[in-house]
């Protein structure tokens, strides 16, 4: 199938994807006086006098605004939020596909960071929470800290938070079956832009010890702090402990792990040579990888990872943002944690029973039964402990 | 059945009234890559390169925000942004099962007129129309005036034009029942808020020469304009062509139809005596009407119309609403005009054959067979000849 003349193809035919249905019986005047004028009065009158009512009494609790301002989409760059919707709505449906949780596309005409935020959190009222989609960096991380501080429902950039969620299930399975500990890896982290950033401080928190960070110019160090931007700056202050400098290659000598969130062909069979016996590569960049899948495998990488769902072990963001979503909101959680998180990903990694792991296998299917009511629970058990 | 209770019942059980479905296959990996990446890149391209393809590609062309600031919602006033949401879910349902047109409520969290102005532009990107809805006057008319002017997508305040639209429509078949002509009658209308000062704009356009507005203090009068708000002071300059000066009762001497949309208890029998014979009573403030339908019946009014479900001749803009939007969006027209205001009207009046009018029966219920799409043709059809 050629998925590009189909999804043109397919989303003519029905002029997009989403539509908005009525859960509350229609039918006839009493129906009409219940759903709506005089009944609704009172629903109304409650929630005034009380504002927590509303998530009794309305969707808010199950509603998820997917906001984005177009400046990143996909692979595709900054094509302005008209051009972004197709993505918004496939998320929507994925969110009610996989989780259950209603979601509405919002693509907002701006991409000045304080007019942003500012309609952001005026949409509150009829939300219970944000996901954030393809924000370009570096913007995205004030845009989410602001929104997280000052919102009172949980704030998410998936971009950044789910992909660090299942890049840290794909390596908890990764080290059962190469016998690794957490805190005994080396990891080395190539494109450390708003997905890279996250999956190293979920990485930290998930308790990895050593984390070296690459961009363009090599491993991030103290020396060239003055030149990065402030999210990379921060990533100096918890990685390369040793101080290590010189190129991506430089890095890779002694590292248990390649994590790549940046562009084609940039690992090199030469460079996996001077990795770890049984390396494990995670190429995510798309549509081609670091390394392709071929050549991973004749440099007898252990474990391969892409973001591709033509190859095994797509670390694939579906698998992870419907449970958090749907945990989150089910406790009404005001924040998703970093324990949140961490949650999340033990609990896709756990999906996969240990007798049933296989190198090309540690990382469940989108359609592996009951992925998100599993990842709920955990979060949502996750957010109860934190509040306690 | 008691409203208000089963209201809290009904809303309780399902916790809101709205859910957001997918409208493209998601049963395997294949749908997933059509619908969401890669497939997903290909519309977002075309888009890109031709922005009008938005409505080819998403849910935008039947997509309508259904925006409220919650500060006059239904009688009840001020409430807020959260304790408005019933309502707007209501409004977003009716959208969905009478006109077949999606709508989303949203709610924001301020009442600056021009923060809720600067946010709805910025929503633009997904929506194909914006429904006003209990904002409060006089600010719902410069909100609605400018956003008209600076937004491509028709903006409709229904509060005004809906009721405006549905008024209209009682009338023109009220004329035929009592053999009179648009531009022959004299009309009183109590209350000129933003409901009020709509249908003394839209009896105008479809052809009414004579109308006196009143308020708390009686006629509106040039005298008096300096104190009046700017809306009003507009009226005055197509209302009350002979100058007159006094109350409600003097207005009615020489009148053929009485608009109330003010309070409850206004109108009393003796001012309906100053009346011409055969008088047209539309009493419409709610839940109390100006004058109690008994009354009225026993004052020998012609014909009565009230915004109450549980007595004949419901004034209800649930009858306009869905087929003006879903007219507009069909031909994708950027404004709701005067004259497709006015063709609704009509269309709206003629589902009832002249052989089938009664004084009881001059306006088809809500569930009258076909209504929005018959709505939705005629507006279309204006929308198109004003463009051509």
């Amino acid at each position: 199938m050629n998925y590009f003349e189909e999804a043109l193809d397919r989303h003519s035919k029905t002029k997009g994807k989403i539509s908005v249905e009525c859960r509350m019986p229609l039918e006839n005047a009493e129906d009409l006086s219940v759903a709506y004028t005089p009944g609704v009065a009172q629903p109304c009158r409650e929630i005034h006098k009380d504002r927590d009512k509303v998530y009794e009494y309305t969707s808010k609790g199950n509603m998820v605004a997917v906001v984005s301002d177009g400046t990143a989409v996909l692979g595709l760059g900054n094509i302005g939020a008209r051009a972004a919707i197709p993505v918004m709505e496939g998320k929507a449906v994925l969110f009610k596909k996989f989780g259950g949780v209603d979601a509405v596309p919002i693509c907002l005409n701006t991409t000045d960071t304080e007019e942003l935020i500012r309609t952001v959190k005026l949409l509150e009222p009829c939300f219970g929470g944000i996901n954030l989609e393809d924000i370009s960096a570096p913007r995205c991380f004030e845009i989410e800290r602001r929104l997280e501080e000052e919102m009172e429902i949980p704030v998410f950039h998936d971009d950044q938070h789910g992909t660090a969620i299942v890049v840290t299930a794909a390596l908890i399975n990764a080290m059962k079956l190469t016998n690794r500990k957490m805190d005994e890896i080396n990891v080395v982290l190539n494109g450390p832009g708003a997905a890279g950033t996250a999956i190293i401080h979920m990485l930290l928190e998930a308790g990895v010890k050593h984390i070296i960070a690459c961009n363009r110019k090599g491993i991030l160090h103290q020396d060239a702090a003055g030149e990065l931007p402030i999210h990379q700056q921060e990533l100096i202050k918890v990685t390369n402990k040793e101080g290590r400098k010189g190129t991506l290659k430089d890095a890779l000598a002694g590292a248990d792990v390649f994590i790549g969130v940046s562009g084609a062909n940039i690992l090199t069979q030469e460079m996996i040579k001077a990795m770890n016996p049984d390396p494990i590569v995670f190429a995510m960049a798309n549509p081609d990888p670091e390394i392709s899948y071929t050549e991973a495998m004749e440099a007898s990488v252990k474990i391969i990872g892409t973001g591709r769902s033509d190859y095994p072990n797509q670390i694939n963001n579906v698998l992870a943002f419907p449970g958090v979503f749907k945990g989150a909101l089910q406790v009404r959680a005001p924040k998703i944690t970093g324990s949140m998180k961490v949650a999340a990903a033990y609990a896709i990694a756990e999906l996969i029973p240990e007798s049933e792991l296989r190198e090309d296998y540690i990382i469940p299917s989108p359609f592996h039964p009951g992925i998100a009511a599993h990842v709920a629970e955990r979060v949502a058990a996750a957010a109860v402990d934190a509040s306690e």
